[in-house]
């Protein structure tokens, strides 16, 4: 019990060995072990009566008042509150605050409701804690994750039996591995792919060892680049950053109208980058497969056949769209997928996995040779140590909560998700055409569209206008759909993110920045009644709070 | 349900819109939410009742017979069980194949039983599922995050008030942040120290913009290189590596008799390279706080002196004993940890986390600046978005585990621990000298130490051997300790690691190499009684099972 003012005073926790040895023993008795299991039930219902009461997003109270309450920055000597005071204080006072990620009318983002076993399943892995950087803290829980690992890798690369039986439990080689999220499994494949573009010759001990100048000084190189088109999610030049490549080396290559990487652009490239800059290496060429912010994906077979015709590393970002290979409906849209050097994958999002839960998986099963390391106490060379061949450290057992959804899900049970939301997202574009006050964006291709409230009026205006009058009108509806979005948020019922678009092949004039509403349809419960309703509202927005006023 | 074989037949499992609703919905029914609870309460419960009857550390079952269960790599297409056949499973059939860490028999890593509440915890950050990465997805969650970072980044750093009330909440400051792990942790000090290190100037661009090779150029650089003694966790090679530095550019410097870091050898190193090499840089000098290996700690506060004196970026990789803080009675073992210009601290050991959980603290709030990532979507300019400064993109919301943890606990419960393994390990490291069968090879300053046996008629004849024979002792020995710990780890009953450790100054002869047993004594329940049991049952598997053989 602690104190707070204005209750009534209570007998103040002290930290003492009989408080310790009753926190780290699991309870004996009866009573003790009812108290827990009462504890999970706050959890698992308590926080269920929230969401349910709570449609929207969050609460109304701003951003700076809810700060204000966080400002103590003293720990505290002796305890301040129990488990069952934390408990209710979490469910009652601060995941109110929070954001309901679990509502349907929530579809501005890549996270959502989580099928409810995945609770359990992170509950295991928590109360086991196996650490699988090395077998000795792990044991079955890095054979499991060996064998998913290979679970994944058939479902992208589709080798044969016998290449599985050889991979799935080898110790030495390596078909993906399991990291944070997207970011670090991007990282973790140009890592890979520069480590493997120079590695160690006559007179240098290759670029782990001696670092990127030595390495461009052996080969004669002046920079590496990385291509991608203009979609590539951010933590592609957050990678080439912290690699030392400098994130000026992704080069943004254009978009075609669908949103898809320019390939005639990239041929142009690849070409000139031959001629003109004979010290230039092309590091990787990246495919989407699933945009970040327009849900597209590149034409893959066709990156494919270009990145082996000039034997460049191919990497494709799988983060968001590759659990669409689980569709048997859809999984063409992947199509060229096998042909990648490196994949990245997230569980965290559309295998439904609690956060953080990335993947990055490799065609050579002896690609992530070039990033090992070793030390004596742990992670020893020829042992199955996960650790030594991943970027990170200590890591929680998030490969059998994957391994368990799998077979409580199998490929159909995901696959009625990836369907419900490329399907779900096809409707809401048509609904979008159907209205007159919106102009639909960026076609959905998987399950993410782009769309802006564009008023009737100001559509004809449009048509009619000159390019200076277009211009002004562009500009208005920047800001309109900016205030939209926001004053959405704010009202709490419903959640559609945005972002800033710029439109096809490069244009420099300064309309080429369109601000347009951006919609995630990956909650099974959102249905078109919800996804109409979402309309309505920004209607009823426009029109009671932005139409009239001064833009 | 799914059908084994020699089971009775079932009616198959299929994936339709009934289940999956049923999955994703919260149950509304008095019936279903009893089955879910019952689930708990076989994950708390059920799983304990495993931890009992394990002591030891797993089943004999070996590592190969279990990996020949986890060969098959299909995806089934149906559903293949229920929730309570994988919980079952899990619990009965897999965890029994994990290791017990919770066992206060495993004393050989850095992992161990959690406080119960922790598990309560981390199913609060599951079934909420929140992402920190942004605010949209996060809220409240971010603003106590920011909260948590200025709490202990005051622990380390102690600035006064005005200080903690300027920055815990500032938008445009980072008192640190969380990371997966102390790999991720220290990989992102270097990172901000290299980018501090070659800003944009006239016809620069920054590091990060343009890669190492161009920064070098700009400031008329060869090399850049961090300064460690080599007790050194290997995470400091591999980011090296990551970042384009070079692992080889990471100079393990000698220690003195206690394994600390040599400090002439370190004033005489820095020395010869002002002298010698004009393009040589140093990133950093990085002192450690709790060794891996040994757990010692180097002398931060004349490291900092140093550094200081020299004008170069100082990191503590506390990643160990950073908590040590939290002690009123050892925290001067970390003096001068303030004057550090990064900190890295693990949630997941001595703050007993779940896994995984890194962090890494800055002196200066805008130190992340010069790694700062924008994107339209998210982490936009301006925003609370915590993930506009960090590696990662999406992460789960490990804060609220750690805030809740410090109010449960308060740093005199944190204390408790802290005490008991630096007390429990000297009385350990007494016994080991008592015994005449073993050799203590660095005592414990904090709780980690390392022995080996060394029975007592090799000591007669090491003592009065020649140099060839103490040659052949000392590999008699490194052959003893290997198989030993290797027969008490198969045994089951306890788990102490081991490692090779390269003793004092750099010596080039053979014997150079020493295998040891260590211990790392973190788990309350570790009493003397016990590790006098683990020392016993050394004894005993030598005498029965090595010695008389041939070694």
């Amino acid at each position: 019990m602690f104190s707070r003012e204005n209750s009534p005073p209570q007998k103040p926790l002290v930290a003492n060995w009989d408080t310790l040895f009753k926190v780290f023993l699991q309870p004996e008795d009866v009573e003790s072990k009812k108290t827990l299991i009462k504890y999970m039930e706050q959890i698992l219902f308590g926080l269920h009566d929230f969401l349910k009461k709570n449609v929207g997003i969050t609460e109304e109270i701003s951003l700076k008042e809810i700060a204000k309450e966080y400002t103590n920055t003293h720990i505290h000597k002796t305890p301040q509150k129990k488990l069952t005071e934390v408990i209710t204080d979490l469910i009652q006072n601060i995941a109110p605050h929070g954001v309901n990620i679990a509502s349907p009318y929530f579809i501005g983002h890549m996270t959502s409701a989580l099928p409810f076993f995945m609770v359990h399943l992170k509950t295991i892995a928590a109360a086991l804690n196996q650490n699988v950087v090395k077998i000795e803290t792990s044991k079955v829980f890095s054979i499991l994750e060996k064998q998913v690992l290979a679970k994944i890798h058939r479902l992208i690369f589709n080798f044969d039996e016998i290449f599985y039986q050889t991979h799935v439990q080898h110790a030495d080689t390596t078909l993906g591995c399991f990291t944070e999220n997207g970011t670090i499994a991007n990282l973790t494949a140009f890592w890979a792919a520069r480590n493997r573009l120079f590695p160690p010759r006559t007179g240098f001990n290759g670029i782990g060892a001696e670092g990127i100048h030595a390495a461009y000084r052996a080969y004669d190189v002046d920079r590496c680049v990385i291509l991608v088109s203009r979609r590539g999610h951010y933590s592609i030049k957050k990678a080439a950053g912290v690699l030392g490549i400098g994130n000026d080396n992704v080069l943004d290559l254009d978009v075609d109208s669908n949103q898809r990487i320019d390939l005639k652009k990239l041929e142009n490239t690849l070409e000139a980058i031959k001629l003109l800059e004979p010290r230039t290496r092309i590091l990787a060429v990246v495919g989407i497969a699933g945009a970040t912010e327009t849900g597209t994906v590149d034409p893959l077979a066709r990156l494919a056949e270009i990145c082996a015709r000039h034997q460049i590393y191919f990497h494709v970002d799988a983060a968001w769209g590759g659990p669409t290979l689980m569709s048997e409906k859809y999984s063409h849209l992947l199509d060229g997928i096998q042909h990648a050097d490196s994949v990245t994958i997230d569980g965290h999002k559309q295998f439904y996995m609690p956060m953080s839960c990335g993947m990055v998986y490799f065609k050579d099963p002896r690609a992530l040779e070039s990033i090992a390391y070793h030390a004596n106490y742990i992670v020893r060379r020829g042992s199955v140590d996960l650790g030594i061949r991943t970027l990170s450290g200590s890591r929680e057992a998030n490969s059998m909560i994957l391994s368990s959804a799998l077979d409580i899900m199998g490929t159909e049970g995901y696959a009625l998700l990836i369907d419900h939301g490329i399907e779900t997202a096809k409707w809401f574009a048509e609904e979008i055409k159907r209205r007159k006050n919106f102009e639909l964006v960026s076609r959905p291709e998987l399950n993410i569209l782009l769309y802006r409230l564009f008023p009737e009026h100001l559509k004809e205006a449009f048509d009619r206008g000159d390019s200076e009058e277009k211009k002004q009108i562009h500009h208005q509806l920047n800001r309109i759909n900016q205030r939209l979005q926001r004053l959405q948020r704010e009202a709490g019922n419903s959640f559609v993110s945005r972002t800033t678009l710029r439109k096809g092949p490069t244009q420099k004039d300064e309309t080429d920045e369109m601000v347009v509403l951006r919609a995630v349809i990956m909650n099974p419960m959102t249905s078109p009644a919800i996804l109409s309703k979402i309309l309505d509202e920004q209607e009823f927005i426009y029109h009671e709070k932005i139409a009239g006023q001064k833009q």
